[in-house]
């Protein structure tokens, strides 16, 4: 009897590591059909001595589907977040805060030559810093970040900088499995998506990996150096962001150098690698009554098309909606930067798999083809969408120029067992391209009645 | 001993599943390694009003390896195919019939203008009909439809029209998972390989699965037409395919506005998105003993580029032969249109893996590298290949210009062990490309000695 | 209790097949996470007439997680390894020997013509043959051999040929599952990789499997004929490397021809497919102290572009070292040609995932994004290392133009929490770029200090 309940035992486990596998195996096969969408809060934090890091589970069945990693990451002032790369392209969204950022791409020469430090009489005679070029940054930036080209950035400013980063790793340009993976180049802290994949979490940076004396060797530096390059010798709190004591005090202005870029971009070491999607600047749709769409793709922007990423922002007014649409080319993931909206999305069944309020801070999924439409429940409905497509395009399904209003009317008619007068109004009636103003109350009640 | 049934039979079940994981891991991993390929009807027929639609299981393993979803449809005098889009790029062949047809491409102008209808004098105020381009199709057309595209088509004759379509649903511009999927625009019915991924069927289009409020707002219409764009309204027996009482009346002659397209083609706007490749059409290969190739490709139809397909009719007449070659960059899907064929296949391991007759109305799926030769069996084996890439290659393996006439007659000696001589008849004594002509009786006996 | 017992076997038996799944799903989802690398020697070699093959095992992790398969193979004087073309892009470094081998483009002509043999006067009256370019080799070159594209290659000097080529299973080229496969097109011998793939091992060559019947039609030859083709009239032991008695007697000389393509080249039909990338070409990179770089990409050799794929040899001097640096777009295999290195890998978590000496004649993968340094152990470390992308890209980490001389000092500083002196150490004191010279006595004591 022992032994048969040893079985029973035995075969319970069994039973349950089988079905995970069918979970996997589902997932895997079927990952992108859904019952339901959820919107999601980041659901890890991980605290910097300089501000934080949040991560969303990148195994929900949404971040799968999609194959994307999600993040946002708060910088205080004076803080540092210390150079990374990843595995994957990436974009990040400034939602608020401005500072300095650079990208290290290999291959390209420093162009930056710092003027000799007045305020350290010391050094002197040392021969004056050059280094690759520093970016400046702002709310309402999109920033483009290459697959394996090192990342750091830094808050100037009193202002907290917030900032959402995306990673598409099923894109090509990744060539090993899917996790999201950050490679740290300095300190000791754990990589934030460590955590999801189920390995032990030691912390360590790509140097802590090396032996001393290769890295002696490499760098031709004292073994005192080699252990901060290993992270050895870290407070605890420090982490990924860094608090910068009296400030990074050697960024030239990097604004007049900027205007080198006005030329042709020859290479990707000259490439243009943010642009600004927020509202500050003139809207690509525009509807006073309803709100307004600011995009970025690979035409804007032509590093996009290297990294086979685009966004668009979004303000939408109160009880003005945004028509029923499905992404042609991409997934998209909409991120609530202020206030809520009522968002509908709809499968290729015909069934509504997600009907709910996206709040400010959640992140929603929505597939490639699934149609979704949204209403303002917010003064100003504000959001930024990834889409993992560097020409993304949109279907609007009603409104001017949508499908609808692109059918010849006998074929509206037919098709919905109309007659023709009401295929007219089904094409005709809505004269606004996207975003819809408010139902007017007269409206409401011709609706109604 | 109850518990002990209980376990056995728990345990029956379990070892059902976890083999099923098997299968089906199995097949991920080793997807295109086949005991045997089968040649295959469609296994699903779904009834409308004005004709039906057919599908072949897309979970059979030749399709899995293809990473492709194969379906038929008939429509009957009058019938409308309602307006749909899918998640894969998608070509269609028309075996019969001709009519009309029409694509929405986002974001492209509506082009078309109607002029206004006569017949009908209550309508005489209305302003004319706008809508994109309406396009006339006939027997042999090839047409491309990309992914997130909508398309309708109509059947203006009494003649059935009857078309063969492949979705490539392994695409890259699938970002979902592999599930072919169909998103109607219209109707209630069920999409056609939804039974394929143990869903629930309930039926629905787009529109059903948006809320009334939402509808009315961004249609700008009252509810009795929103209930019909719901398909809430339907007859049940209507399905995708409805008839159009009295014929579609509203288009115009596309023939003529089709010139505007012999300038340059700027824009997908105004792409080409068709091209016939059946009889009545100049042949690329021919030999009037043994039959006939047409082909269309990325370089005869830009958009195909854009689709990562292309497309192959062949007409062979009986006993002739296509000698054994392969694909070199693509997948083919061979679906017989008339006739049949008496058909090998190779894998790379020597082994015949398909050896039987293709007939009429069967599909048979010859994998990348996979060699293939066919004989005819009937006065006129015609049939349709599909292949998935935009500029498929074939490579022949006998003939005039094939692999063994390219050999250094030297290499082909020693690697078949034959002298000069025999190498010689090898590589040059069949002095026809791609088609031989039936054997002479002097000939086999000649071969036969 | 018999019941009982045969339960416990026949769960026994499920319950190792149910962890067979769980490891091997495992692997398809994580497979690119390493506890370690492993450098590996061949594990099979397959014997011929005239040489062997040798195989990796493609089923190991490292090799699932770059995608592709290694082999080597040996050619013995006046040795034809016969035809075959496989499922995916390969490129062929040329170890050691020279000779001649053939590209089988289909659609493309036959550009040589061979003289009159004067040495066979009884076939004083036949035409001269006709075939496709026969290219020369030599040590050093990498030949790109296209997925799908036949290929054969001879050694027609004393020396033995030897080489290691690699297959990119994990292409887009490849549309079937991601088992290397090779399509023999003479002889019946096994193909190198079907032992991994748990399928029966018949031998066979493509034409193998065609009946009699069709292969005479499609040849127009007798049957003994078709009966060497199919390889029925092998002897045992000639493989797929068999000996050619007096050596090929029809190579014209095709340097002369080679320089007609020294124009333009138009197609693929003329395109060049192979180039020195030996120690008797001029280097990339140089120093003479510590050794120096050669690689080829699709900007050296255009077909690349068209492969995917990419390469670099270097040598490296007793004691110096290639810093640490990463491979940002693509994996690495790493084939040891000569002596040995002590390589350091590490992961994204700061783990060393191998620490250990690269033999002669052992291959490591280095995944993309992991950070890799090596100190050679020998005279002059050989290596050849293949790239997994037409224009792979190293970012060098320590050293000039690398990551941390581009990075602003004050980043520096803050970074790895250092006074800006020693970061400017960390900068700048490696004045070499990749390859560092041994370290002297004095430096060592001053590192030890």
């Amino acid at each position: 009897m022992a032994k048969l309940l040893a079985i029973s035992i035995c075969f319970f486990f069994l039973a349950l590591e089988a079905s995970s596998f069918s979970f996997r195996h589902q997932a895997k096969e079927n990952v992108c059909q859904f019952q339901r969408l959820n919107a999601q809060r980041p659901d890890n934090r991980i605290e910097s001595e300089g501000g934080f890091i949040e991560t969303w589970n990148p195994n929900h069945q949404e971040f799968q589907c999609a194959g994307v990693a999600l993040s946002r990451f708060v910088l205080c002032r004076n803080a540092l977040r210390r150079p990374f790369y990843s595995n994957a392209p990436q974009e990040i969204f400034i939602q608020q805060g401005s500072g300095n950022f650079g990208l290290i791409f290999p291959g390209c020469p420093g162009t930056f030559e710092e003027p000799i430090d007045e305020g350290s009489q010391q050094f002197q005679q040392r021969p004056q810093d050059t280094h690759q070029k520093v970016h400046t940054f702002r709310e309402g930036d999109i920033i483009a970040v290459p697959h394996g080209v090192a990342f750091w950035i830094y808050n100037d400013q009193d202002t907290d900088v917030v900032a959402v980063s995306l990673l598409h790793t099923t894109s090509l340009h990744n060539q090993l499995d899917h996790f999201p993976r950050r490679f740290n180049l300095a300190g000791n802290q754990e990589q934030e998506f460590l955590r999801y994949q189920q390995q032990e979490n030691e912390g360590g940076n790509i140097f802590s990996g090396f032996s001393e004396e290769f890295l002696s060797h490499s760098f031709q530096v004292k073994q005192d150096i080699v252990r901060n390059l290993r992270g050895e010798n870290e407070r605890e709190e420090e982490g990924s962001i860094v608090i910068v004591k009296g400030g990074l005090s050697i960024l030239s202005p990097p604004e007049r150098k900027d205007k080198n870029n006005n030329g042709i971009e020859e290479t990707i070491c000259t490439a243009r690698v943010s642009m600004n999607i927020g509202k500050s600047v003139p809207a690509d749709i525009i509807n006073p009554q309803a709100g307004s769409l600011r995009t970025v793709n690979e035409l804007d922007l032509p590093i996009l098309n290297h990294l086979g990423l685009s966004a668009e922002y979004g303000s939408i007014h109160r009880d003005a909606m945004f028509v029923p649409h499905y992404n042609l080319n991409a997934n998209s993931i909409i991120y609530a930067l202020q206030g809520g909206a009522h968002i509908q999305v709809v499968d290729c069944n015909g069934n509504r798999v997600f009907d709910g309020e996206l709040q400010e801070g959640h992140a929603l999924v929505v597939p490639q083809n699934f149609a979704v439409a949204a209403k303002s429940q917010s003064e100003h409905f504000l959001y930024v969408a990834f889409k993992t497509n560097s020409r993304a395009s949109i279907a609007n399904l009603a409104g001017r120029n949508s499908f609808m209003s692109n059918l010849p009317e006998d074929v509206v008619a037919n098709s919905y067992g109309l007659p023709r007068d009401q295929a007219r109004q089904l094409k005709n009636n809505n004269p606004f391209n996207f975003l819809v103003p408010p139902q007017e109350s007269e409206m409401k009640i011709k609706t109604v009645a």
